[in-house]
């Protein structure tokens, strides 16, 4: 690995990281007389992707709102469609219930599915908002057969992986329910794996590297909006992140050293024999608070 | 703080989990002959969560797929609307135009918005998967225009900090935008803010701390969804990450001390007048990449 010999020195810059944080933190929480965890309240300034180095920047430029950041760009007039409110109404309850029937499947069918479906479910995506308008993502639709059983060899080696060298006692008495998970069966049946990266830093014409502002959380609600375009054609999928498999699959599908996998979604129809866990959603006084 | 006097042993803990984590990831990356980040390598094993010390179970539990974890929960029969290619394509190019109209609007008008409609689109961000099924998020939504005007003066408060003592000299030179950002109307004006958290653990009924596995992730991808919920009612917001404002934010409306405000959508119809920088999104050829 390229930094190596720099490993040492890195985790002793990690642990001062993260003392200075803890320091930081019991300071202004006994400000506030509350004890906010350090980790909120450094959000902006130490953010996951700080370990990368490329993010440091952000407290120096982000200024919170999801703008573009460019001083001279033209400002236009806005407007959009306006419902009456009981239009609202029936709109926001249809949406409501589309989404409802969304579940996680990973008992998906072979059937093909039109390519241009997904085309548009991906451009649905891309207009998500992002940190400064930065749009840190990159969508990997896989559908050659030999590729996505390569991402499937991958994701059930690393799975067996985890099983034997890095789970914990909890886990070793219950080996039936994590071989269920090990068999990846939708990673060669799916007509599309839709691999989601984010690019954790992009480049500027003068070959500088360029912030992405909250580049994690971005792609994360352009994935959101993916799986309301998904539901929306009567595609399933399952969200899935696939633990430690991001490299190999990076170098495997040989995106840049910028881009980290975030997502992995296997796309298609149902199997006629799917089925899913009996869960249930939490109610809306569950989620909602109203001040 | 809670565990400040825990803080060594914490500190020790995370250190000896990096060190893990990198010679794991140097093994896997010599397999592999790339210099793979180490960040990503390890991603579920260092989420940006793992510095709450609740995370810290996740690499135990987590299998990756976001599925209800429960093994005795009962499994059924799925089946979802089958569309025809060509229903399947309308459809997807019609939520595709609809969500490329969306845009982040700052001017924001004080006409009221019907409540139902608010809990119809918080109701639709709830159904959003999540990691094992935690559903770790808590939405508030402020129509209190006493409280709606603390949090302007908490956010507009912390610029100041923000401009004053955090900035690097970039910013020294660009006062004029940054005073532009400064003044947020919207917060006064909207009829509603919704206040998004994440609840970093949540509890078990015994009282113990449950993990909440990729909590920022699912609670962003929930907040896709709302997103796409609003435009689809014609209602507008900007996403905005409020810089150091969280614990603040936190205690003003009190929240618990697992759960950290993760964004803030002030949500209303647009103002007349409103304007929207000329920005445009990249075309697919930019975003997708197909295998």
């Amino acid at each position: 690995m390229a930094f190596s010999p720099l490993t040492p020195v890195f985790v002793a810059i990690i642990c001062v990281l993260i003392v200075i944080i803890l320091k930081g933190s019991r300071k202004s929480s006994r400000k506030e007389q509350s004890n906010a965890s350090h980790k909120t309240e450094s959000r902006p300034w130490v953010d996951e992707d700080l370990k990368d180095s490329t993010d440091l920047p952000v407290e120096e430029e982000d200024d919170g709102e999801w703008q573009g950041l460019d001083d001279n760009i033209a400002h236009v007039s806005f407007s959009t469609e306006r419902y009456a409110e009981e239009d609202m109404l029936k709109r926001s309850k249809a949406f409501y219930e589309l989404l409802n029937k969304r579940r996680s499947v990973r008992f998906i069918s072979d059937e093909p599915v039109p390519r241009e479906v997904i085309d548009n479910v991906i451009k649905t995506a891309g207009t998500s908002p992002s940190g400064a308008h930065t749009e840190p993502w990159t969508f990997v639709v896989v559908q050659d057969a030999e590729i996505k059983h390569k991402i499937r060899e991958i994701i059930e080696d690393e799975e067996e992986i985890n099983y034997k060298k890095r789970m914990g006692d909890k886990w070793v008495n219950d080996l039936k329910r994590l071989r269920t998970n090990w068999i990846k069966e939708y990673l060669d049946a799916a007509p599309y794996l839709i691999l989601i990266f984010k690019q954790v830093y992009g480049r500027l014409p003068n070959g500088k590297k360029k912030t992405h502002y909250y580049n994690e959380i971005s792609v994360s609600i352009a994935c959101g909006i993916l799986l309301a375009a998904l539901q929306n054609v009567g595609l399933v999928t399952v969200t899935s992140t696939p633990l430690n498999c991001g490299p190999r699959l990076r170098v495997l599908l040989e995106r840049p050293t910028n881009e980290k996998l975030l997502l992995l979604l296997p796309v298609g129809y149902p199997r006629k024999d799917a089925t899913v866990p009996d869960l249930t959603r939490k109610p809306l006084e569950d989620i909602m608070v109203v001040v």
